[in-house]
């Protein structure tokens, strides 16, 4: 793997859909070669911006999330490096939700023309690309069923695990101990609690042995045991094994 | 439009983002070229199944939902004719979701090779099919915000005003008239309530003389007024008019 993908998490992410040549990775290169960087909670875009750029996440925590008129807030998620923001928007009138970051960001904004241009020149980067979006899209199934069925216990474990799994891919998870800059307010938030009810949540979790968040710092303590309270499954997070895969 | 455009609700939905031509809409016709017919509540595919195959709706009305250990149900999704179903699970392992019919449904089987040669052989079709991933993708959105952060009333008045929407677009609503066959308990399990809650709901709305459900058929009495209670905006729904969208 050359210099390209040593420093890419987009790469590191894409690199069990390989193998990749040098002209391929020179492809993905592509969506990476323009830097931008910005501090923490900085808006990138709004809800309702048109734009024909989408946002590759090099470093940091950033939030996806949308304000409602009597003040509340629902995140749709937190994408992580290697993640591509504002996919939908391109093919919309604009965004759907708002995207700002959460601690110091390096982003890559990326042309529609170049995102498309990149699929066209290379199958392996447009299968990349649409694995990417369709697991975006199972994240955002997943959210859903949590909001909506699962109890604040379940989907509260649901989402440490699921955030474990994604750092694993980008190599920022080790042995069950990640970074985790999301305060408890963007937490509950997108988790459809009240901070308070989170708050308590986590302290059951902490007193259960199963995972302690603190001061930024997840540390899950029973893998197994939070997975069996969580009925979780990591497969919608992982790169597609099946043979034929398109 | 010749005969393929005129019965096929795809191109219906499809139609502002022409002008087509013959060939492309062929090309559009392909997706359509399979007919399977099913009964009321027939399943489709199960989540995990891995299939080669996505579906174009052609009639009736479809469920997308997950089923959780204990017995309760996430409805994701209620697809309509013109929609397509099982996109995502394509390009992942296998489909994150279960479909099912509601009311007999005919259907058309889209293998992925077909989905994507339509799309390679026109730049109109490839975005046709892009605005319909974005699209379904903003309609999770919103359903996650529905779920996680407006009250009963504000998310029943949200998702009742999304299907007048969505049906207006392939010509199944007419002056806030539909035909609705989902009863109440998959729409108490698409909105995250009881049967019971989503039922008060409803004696609620029809009591401040905003819309009527019953027997299968929605009447949209004050439209504005629903329209404040959920402080709705269709723009998410309706093909894009921006200039230069790609």
């Amino acid at each position: 793997m050359n210099d390209v993908g040593c420093h890419s998490p987009l790469v590191r992410k894409f690199q069990a859909l390989g193998p990749w040549t040098d002209s391929e990775l020179l492809a993905l290169g592509s969506f990476g070669s323009r830097r931008r960087r910005l501090g923490a909670h900085q808006a990138i875009f709004h809800e309702r911006d048109a734009s024909d750029e989408a946002y590759l996440v090099q470093s940091g925590w950033t939030c996806v999330y949308k304000l409602l008129p009597d003040g509340g807030r629902q995140v749709i998620s937190f994408p992580l490096p290697g993640d591509i923001v504002g996919i939908s928007g391109l093919f919309l009138d604009g965004a759907q939700f708002s995207f700002e970051s959460l601690t110091p960001v390096e982003l890559s904004p990326i042309s529609t023309a170049t995102l498309l241009n990149g699929a066209m020149a290379s199958s392996n980067v447009a299968r990349a690309v649409r694995w990417s979006v369709a697991r975006d899209s199972a994240i955002l199934v997943e959210h859903l069923v949590n909001v909506g069925r699962r109890s604040a216990l379940m989907r509260t474990a649901h989402f440490i695990l699921e955030l474990a799994h994604r750092l694993r891919l980008i190599g920022a998870e080790r042995a069950g101990e990640f970074a985790c800059p999301v305060n408890q307010y963007w937490m509950a938030d997108a988790l459809g609690l009240t901070a308070i009810h989170l708050n308590r949540v986590l302290r059951e979790l902490r007193e259960a042995h199963l995972v302690t968040l603190r001061a930024g710092h997840v540390s899950i303590h029973d893998y197994e045991g939070l997975k069996d309270l969580a009925v979780f499954d990591g497969d919608y997070l992982s790169p597609p094994k099946r043979v034929g895969w398109p």
